[in-house]
């Protein structure tokens, strides 16, 4: 490709909205250009680099005996009415009436399609198992879009389906999708953990997440540094202290200004782990069936040491979604804000209960009358309700495995793999015959990795104050050749044998300055640079640097340059490829 | 490929609604499968093919030096509305508001998208001139999908997009676009043929289409076997003959009964040609600013020998649609159903006559009340209006070049080039500054191709009785091997074999009969088929037929069957690449 001729231009300045250094760059060296909130075009480079990635996530998807398939974005409503999602999901997922007045969907995922497919496909376990994958365009109508492609609205996503027999068959193709998956983001030179995670709205029961730890991540990874624990914060454990003693008469006490927890114990002149608060929340409950929403009035009850991790609430209340509840929603349930408690409330509110109140005794709670608290509360003898971990982890906290301490850092999520089990096979009637002539619901798995994100995450980690440095396995080129002499001869021809023998190469034949051309390929990054100079030139060299080391300078031979080229693309390829991160997954 | 583990299976039956050939083989041998309206899944077979499609479309932009790039499907509203087409476009497009009350539209192509990027990346002449495609998916609510990918709602499209400083620039990339497109349709194994074409809703003026013939096609084509005049029936012109001779007073007389043509020259013992009929339509004008829509009462005058051509009446007219008029509108513009003309018409009726009424004298015409004709009526000294070529082409009618008799047939489009001009750089204001320093607007060119729709169209050309036999450049694998020997071993062999040295194999492993096997060999219908069989594998050897010609069988020796199957597909692919259409757009 001639830079004189490329479409894109280099932006000397970050454009507005540019949030974080991966977005900027990519904007700036034009990899991709915004169309509006969460929306963007992939110019030349970013279509390149895109490519390549795609390239190597078919390459691992097929190893696995992935079949690679595309279906339609836009999806009758009908299948997701079949599996109640279409009510479930709320306004991320776009809908339309299409002309005849039938409801459209934008789909978001790919798993009332495939299985739509599926059961016309599989009828017998002589045709189990399967795998199919697609690269394919969706829409997810994200209230927040931001930081560039990490956080959009329309994005490439790939997503492969598993069909099995029965669970060994499940665990067997996501163990293979576990171990492709750190392949995949290894041969592209990103850096990634595995964390256990929420099934959220997929359904199923195990499921994991591929993070890139970034501090521009908006998902919170709880971490063992001994012994490897890893989770998304939305469902990480800990090991929790409980105090038990004999339980006491409760004493209703006067608080006066204790709104907090923090004024509460200096007033009482007790430790926070003596305290349960309540956390309150409206949840809304949607009738699979018909789409029917109901709200309900949810307490979570927490010791006062810890935090209410609103994921883990919402999973216990198997409610759609949460939201905190207005001051008058808590007093219509019988509750006071800043004094309230489960003990009196109504008895359509849900009580969701931490086991570490459930298990200690005589904590102080609110008495659900302004200024007053309730010493000596205990559960099951002054109030009933769920319990369940409900607690949130965090940094310091005691791992639940080990009893080292826990860390909590922030990450992206790149990749996510699902056992879901028969939760669409079920309610979609995706059946099969089985040897022994029973028919049984398809066991399924669902596996995601987003292409888009996977780009921003790399210009995330592969940048400096210059621009940036993709790996050779991804970046748009290869070579960025930077002609400044005036007769382009020798340029065009070196431009001619490199291209000539496969290399890939920029080449910029611009009438520009030696300060602009640099400036550029500096910030489009492209990992070897070949200058050709007067100086060197005259002594039959040309000079080559790395992006990743700006300060070395190689001198080489005009006429062995292409051998040279590809020696070096050889080693820079097998420094990554030497480094492709294998790792299985253990049933636990 | 191993059969025994393909996600899709074949059909002994066609499903319902295949309302042609090549629809139906490529249901039944398992390449689509339907979703709903005019939304398909590519199965594997399916998603193969459209990847070799694409190769051949991306190689031969590549050649002319189109740069890949991908927009979004979801667009906002916005860039449509400063083109005027949210408002132009009916309810092909379709809309919803996103999350936050925002317009959004779903692309069916990407002017606005293009320019809207364009118009961020081109200032100066020095970035001139550009040409970006992309392969992506869009939306277009047709109303009547039919013919599976024939005609549908979500489908892939290659568009390009061209910038240029002037006339002369789009004239070359024009003409590239004119070349590269026989190339790539023939290389697909493909015949097209190219008409001129209506810009209908793109604008700019000189277009082109790419026309499969076939009776399933929705087009009709107007050609001329002697000079090679071709054109889309929607803008074909012919050689009218006119009939002069002095005028002659009006005068109304009674024609009892006579409401078609036929029957008022049965009664007046004329010649049909010898009347002028009234088309009475109703045109829907919109407002690009603002999207009001207004509509007008529109009288179309043509010689009782000819037919109207709708497409060239709503050109005439500049109508955004056209309708039927209804009887009372008719009326209500001070006209008669059956005995009307434009003769005492209102004002505000729109007058569109054909030149071979305007330049014909003393002709039929309606009275404008029930029962009663006019004779010896004469356009200019009885009536005015605007006079336009709407007279639609047919069989038989002169050339308008060499005046050969026409002949029209059936076609489907399967590729379309358009000179936009400066219709959308104007609109969005996509400028550049030229050499003198005077900023003008980009000359812009727009090219697509339906590559579902060329799939179709292969697999509705290459069928017989028995399936599909589509060509090897396209075939979603090489070779179908069929083993039928109890031991797998000999066809295990084969398949790594040929495998390992980079031929496609679709390897039938399964427990099945021979029948089966064949059956669904000739249904995919890949090119070569390979056949281990007991009584040849005795001699040491297996046959090989090719698809496209059942009867002959070859016998090769196993021993040299990698080299030998090489051969064949070099052959295979010579005689498609040695047929290759070199063709060059001459410009009028």
């Amino acid at each position: 490709m001639r830079m004189s001729t490329l479409f894109s231009r280099t932006l000397r300045e970050a454009p507005n909205g540019a949030d974080c250094k991966g977005y900027e760059y990519l904007l700036r060296a034009g990899f991709i250009r915004q169309m509006g909130a969460g929306i963007f075009s992939l110019l030349p480079f970013g279509f390149n680099a895109t490519r390549k990635i795609e390239k190597v996530i078919r390459e691992e998807m097929n190893a696995i005996g992935g079949q690679e398939i595309l279906m339609p974005l836009v999806n009758p409503a009908d299948i997701w009415k079949e599996t109640g999602r279409f009510y479930s999901i709320d306004k991320e997922m776009s809908r339309f009436q299409d002309r005849g007045g039938r409801d459209m969907v934008l789909a978001m995922t790919h798993e009332e399609c495939v299985t739509d497919v599926a059961r016309g496909e599989i009828d017998s376990y002589k045709r189990l198992p399967q795998l199919v994958y697609q690269i394919q365009t969706k829409w997810r109508d994200d209230p927040r879009p931001r930081a560039g492609l990490i956080r959009v609205r329309e994005f490439t996503m790939k997503d492969s389906y598993s069909f099995d027999r029965d669970q060994e068959g499940l665990d067997a193709v996501y163990a293979d999708h576990y171990k492709a998956y750190f392949r995949i983001f290894s041969r592209c030179g990103l850096p990634v953990i595995v964390v256990g995670a929420d099934s959220g709205m997929m359904g199923g029961k195990i499921s994991h997440e591929y993070m890139y730890l970034s501090p521009i991540g908006e998902d919170t990874i709880i971490t063992c540094p001994e012994c490897g624990y890893t989770a998304n914060r939305q469902v990480a454990t800990f090991s929790k202290e409980y105090y038990t003693e004999e339980m006491k008469p409760t004493e209703k006490v006067l608080t006066p200004d204790c709104k907090t927890i923090e004024d509460l114990c200096a007033f009482l002149k007790i430790e926070k782990r003596q305290t349960a608060k309540a956390v309150f929340m409206v949840g809304t409950f949607i009738n699979a069936e018909n789409g029917e929403e109901q709200e309900k009035l949810i307490v979570g009850v927490i010791r006062g040491d810890m935090d209410v991790e609103e994921n883990k609430l919402q999973n216990a209340a198997k409610a759609n979604s949460l939201r905190p509840a207005h001051v008058e929603e808590i007093l219509a349930g019988g509750m006071v804000p800043g004094f309230g408690s489960p003990i009196g409330a109504h008895k359509d509110v849900l009580v969701i209960v931490d086991d570490s109140v459930a298990k200690s005794n005589n904590l102080v709670a609110g008495a659900n009358e302004e200024g007053y608290h309730l010493l000596n509360t205990n559960f099951e003898r002054d109030y009933s309700g769920m319990v369940a971990d409900i607690a949130s982890a965090t940094s310091g906290y005691t791992c639940p495995t080990c009893k080292g301490s826990l860390v909590s850092s922030k990450g992206v999520e790149v990749g996510n793999i699902f056992q879901l089990g028969t939760r669409y096979s079920e309610s979609m009637n995706c059946y099969f015959q089985d040897v022994d002539g029973v028919r049984r619901p398809v066991i399924m798995g669902s596996y995601g990795i987003g292409v888009g994100r996977m780009l921003a995450c790399l210009a995330e980690n592969f940048n400096d104050d210059k621009g940036l440095a993709l790996p050779i396995t991804v970046a748009p080129y290869q070579v960025h050749l930077v002609s400044l002499v005036k007769d382009i001869e020798v340029g065009e021809k070196i431009y001619k044998d490199l291209s000539d023998s496969g290399i890939e190469v920029l080449f910029d034949d611009r009438k520009e300055s030696a300060g602009v051309k640099f400036a550029d390929a500096d910030l489009i990054g492209l990992p070897i640079r070949i200058t050709v100079g007067n100086r060197s030139l005259k002594e039959g060299k040309v000079e080559v640097k790395l992006r990743s080391n700006l300060e070395e300078t190689l001198s080489y031979d005009l006429e062995n340059i292409v051998g040279e080229i590809k020696e070096l693309i050889e080693k820079l390829t097998s420094d990554i490829n030497n480094n492709v991160v294998e790792k299985d997954w253990v049933k636990a």
